[in-house]
């Protein structure tokens, strides 16, 4: 009797541990979740930015982190949240993405945006836009409403118009600052110092990476590319696999940077590759392609990324980043510079 | 004395041995070359090809690689060779590239090309192109004399001009069976059937893939897209690391297919991603990629690959694939169908 009991009891203590280890399991993987973005990298030290525009730049990416936390918070999937958060960061003036986006050598604001499901593998990606509002709603729209991945200039154009989506003047993209930017970009068309000025350097996308309650990641970015760009320059932003990749078994990524670079290195493809077929860390993972890899071949910029178990990365060879983060614990935090 | 007799002796083997060990592997590497192209693949069976189309396919094939051969015996890079076999293919009207491309929805010629060289790897890509008769040209002009990687549209073709390159008007792309084909595909547009018809199945792209004599590889690839594709759909062929890949660490690799499952899926990088980080051979990465992942999910088409110790990987998932290899050991070889 003694020993059936002693049984029963090993039985019981068995089920209680599985039942709470499972339970613990699945409540952390249905409420974790994770957000990370960014408004672009480059040459930041405080010298460069006035005690006002900080507090713009870091009021408007926590507006857009609170955002996409609330939509998460409320059962939201990830693919939806990369996109109402970089509507936000499209709207805003601040960033080079739609309002606010620079200006190409033809005084023209040209516009690539796209997204991927890291769920599906599904993509959309839109290039060469010019009167669409939002191109990362364009993007999307190409993943779920059309049976190709990257549409383009006025055609891409033509396809929103029959979804329905928002069509603006290239006016609307106006402002004051980036219009100055081109000029002063004309001026100086062959000083290669100019390369170091502050402002002329600052790499301007905006991304976002989100991994949701349902462990579900996606990417997504949207871009003006550079000012004084030629020749129908088509940069990583709208690239899948150079600008942003997503895929549950492995990572959401998205890059902002010398796009030159970024394509030529398949950058977020490259990270997802390093997680699927090395196994190391992510953080290892991106170290090593933006300050190694990328680092010694002149290609600066860096990236934004969350792996399948919510780990964060954010990893650039520029001297600042606006970046910010918010996780399903209360951890939410914003940054410009190096050192914070 | 014997004794030191003994040891000037061995070491008169040893060094005869290194000698004429060295050499061979200097002739090895100096004399070494392979060259593989394609002209895209598809539903190929022989009832669909006449046996006069079947020796045009063969002779215009055979001629592309005695071309390639003949600058690869001669001591040319990988480089040249890529661009002046893909520009043999692009001026015959046999293949959807340069003339005799496909018609987009409009009722124009939409052209893709891009290269891409495995010792600097440095790329470029031209997209949406109209009025360059060969756009491979173009996509080696944008790798070595511009900033950028990939140019498009209008931009592409200013770009072009002033380099020099020649420009010709759209119709010079025309020939009567490529118009055919997209008076049948609006015929048919909702018929979801016609993608099994055989020639509208017939995924047309150029490739070619090179290692030359001194161990550099190169890959390109040139197109005219979907017949009737709209919305300034951009497939894999312009993308690096879609439709292109080439490290001469890795490997060489040019794709066709259905370009919005390789831009998905990063086909080209992917190739060299699973050779670097996984260390598994050419055949098992290539057949893991097109007949595993791709055909899983729908992804119809192949690849032609040369890795860095020549060794040559062809794989595709349709029923056969306009092909062709020539080496250095005067092996040649040109197929279309399955079987042979």
């Amino acid at each position: 009797m003694i020993k059936n009991n002693n049984i029963s009891l090993s039985f019981f203590f068995i089920l209680s541990f599985f039942v709470i280890f499972n339970s613990d399991l699945y409540s952390q993987s249905k409420d974790k979740w994770t957000i990370v973005i960014h408004g672009g990298a480059g040459n930041f030290k405080r010298i460069y930015i006035s005690t006002i525009d900080d507090k713009l730049y870091r009021s408007k990416l926590n507006e857009a982190l609170k955002k996409g936390s609330n939509m998460l918070k409320n059962g939201k999937n990830a693919i939806e949240v990369v996109e109402a958060v970089i509507v936000i960061l499209e709207n805003s003036p601040l960033f080079n993405a739609g309002k606010g986006a620079v200006f190409n050598s033809d005084g023209k604001n040209i516009l690539d945006a796209s997204i991927m499901d890291g769920q599906t593998l599904n993509a959309g990606s839109v290039s060469g836009v010019y009167d669409i509002k939002n191109p990362i709603i364009a993007a999307r729209k190409v993943m779920n409403n059309s049976e190709h991945v990257m549409l383009s200039g006025k055609g891409a154009s033509n396809f929103a118009k029959s979804m329905g989506l928002k069509i603006v003047d290239n006016s609307y993209f106006f402002t004051e600052n980036s219009w100055e930017k081109l000029q002063y970009a004309k001026e100086k068309e062959s000083d290669l110092n100019l390369l170091k000025e502050k402002w002329y350097f600052k790499h301007g996308t905006v991304g976002c990476v989100v991994l949701d309650k349902y462990g579900n990641l996606a990417a997504g970015s949207s871009t003006g590319g550079m000012t004084n760009k030629k020749y129908g320059r088509i940069g990583a932003t709208p690239i899948i696999g150079a600008g942003n990749y997503a895929n549950n078994n492995t990572c959401a990524v998205t890059c902002t940077g010398h796009g030159e670079y970024f394509l030529r290195y398949l950058v977020a493809y490259d990270l997802s590759a390093l997680l699927e077929y090395k196994k190391i860390k992510l953080d290892e993972a991106t170290n090593y392609i933006i300050n190694k890899k990328l680092k010694k071949i002149g290609g600066s910029g860096g990236l934004i990324a969350i792996d399948k178990s919510g780990n964060i990365s954010i990893v650039y060879n520029t001297t600042g980043m606006f970046r910010g983060y918010s996780k399903s614990n209360g951890k939410t935090k914003v940054m410009i510079y190096n050192d914070e």
